[in-house]
């Protein structure tokens, strides 16, 4: 393992194996060609052509959302989609702008579309040194069970912003009381589109610090994290670099904390590719 | 203007305009078409074709640049490029790779190799909010005179690395002693590809921040900055978004430094925007 395999890894996405799926002459997602293939059944709701799929249902968000519904239901009983996670993000062309329609999480990757995130460094100084709160995955988490993760990490989902993202999860994820988590600082935005047998996963993760208060200890609370350890950052950053027990994108943020903490020297051979390649144009 | 104006004055480079410089089968430059059909007439030292030019002078790196030296001495009487620097950048297909030869500085833009360099963000924390010491250039600088600048700022020559860079550009343009810059924190890379009337500039700055003590004084040396200004990073983040005050690359380091110390907003509409656009992929 290296540093930049963790971040071609998370960057496997090939265009040549996907089509854009565009709702009017926006694109809103990334559809695999297999994928694309599956939804010709469903005209009234999605147009397949040879070089795009394009979003016909029309009306509201609400009719569209109901639209698209009932064609993530068929796909969950041909188990394209693994199952409903309950659970709905907005789709839309970028950031900010008006959601096109409202897609339950466990349909995201089949269609591509971009999914946000918030991802929290809860990190101490102790005796000069850098350490990390790090927490380990239960086991019966769907993506990478058992691996290593951030503190409090979770999906922006829909009506949420990411601030009021961060506040929820630190509450559910690692009992972070409201007072603290707003002493979070915003640092910046990870980002990579990768491949992966549901679909393709086009993410933005928003990146947030938090220097924690000696006395505090994170207690999880909904059973996503089984227990929490505090590691000398040190540590962590070598343990990303030689073995992949980290969460698939967790180790892309780790790598955002090391050059952001001057942990990766200049002269690391790897610096620039890091440097660079956590970030990719929103296009 | 706005904050996304700056990336994009950066990232004007259109691929449509320009063909790859190669050596072997790599590249090592971008030549926008006007540039290198001016090299037609140079076949022992580069072999011109519909989509791409070849280095084909051969030797080792002295040979080479000399080769070279020959045909940059003739696009310098013809205005193509407009004088010699007299200080050489090593030209690699990438950082770190052992150089194929080196290449007068002011011919850089001209052959569009990708260029090196560091900028140091030197910051003070004072009554609780973030200062920034602020240079301004000299009226006789070739690029963007009078504008204003980071407190140190330089290109890579060749045989340096970018710590050594910092300290030498560190003591030249503002005084800072050798166990002051020591201090300095590597904390990330930002890259931008951007056509001018010269060419292409393909360029990597290494970002260092150095928190300065409250006695030090920053003084130019060297004449290239006329004088510096201690400023709160807000007003100057202000000023980035709605001047063009600054030297056209500053921003983005700016820019960088206001997404890793919080002084963005995850809220603000151009965030993402500015926390993925400052990073290039190093293709």
């Amino acid at each position: 393992m290296s540093f930049a395999d963790h971040i071609r890894a998370c960057n496997n996405h090939d265009p040549a194996r996907a089509i854009p799926l565009v709702a009017g002459d926006q694109r809103i997602g990334w559809l695999r060609r297999d994928n694309a293939a599956a939804l010709a059944r469903f005209p009234r709701v999605f147009a397949v052509g040879p070089d795009r799929v394009g979003l016909v249902a029309e009306g509201d968000v609400d009719r569209v959302s109901a639209a698209v519904d009932e064609v993530v239901e068929a796909l969950v009983v041909e188990r394209r989609v693994p199952k409903w996670r309950n659970e709905t993000f907005d789709v839309m062309p970028r950031w900010g702008d008006r959601p096109v329609f409202r897609l339950d999480r466990g349909a995201v990757p089949f269609f591509g579309v971009r999914a946000y995130g918030v991802h929290l460094n809860g990190y101490r100084r102790d005796g000069g040194g850098l350490h990390l709160w790090i927490g380990r995955r239960a086991p019966d988490k769907r993506v990478d069970p058992n691996k290593l993760d951030n503190i409090v990490a979770g999906g922006i989902g829909n009506g949420y912003g990411a601030a009021a993202t961060l506040v929820k999860e630190a509450d559910e994820e690692a009992a972070i009381p409201a007072g603290l988590i707003g002493r979070a600082v915003a640092v910046g935005a990870v980002s990579y589109r990768m491949e992966t047998e549901l679909g393709i996963r086009d993410d933005v993760l928003f990146v947030y610090d938090l220097e924690m208060p000696s006395e505090f200890v994170p207690k999880n609370t909904d059973g996503e994290i089984v227990d929490f350890t505090l590691m000398p950052a040190e540590s962590v950053i070598e343990r990303v670099r030689t073995t992949g027990d980290f969460k698939f994108n967790v180790n892309l943020v780790i790598l955002d904390f090391a050059v952001r903490h001057g942990l990766l020297r200049a002269e690391d051979p790897e610096y620039l590719e890091v440097a660079s390649g956590l970030h990719r144009s929103l296009d």
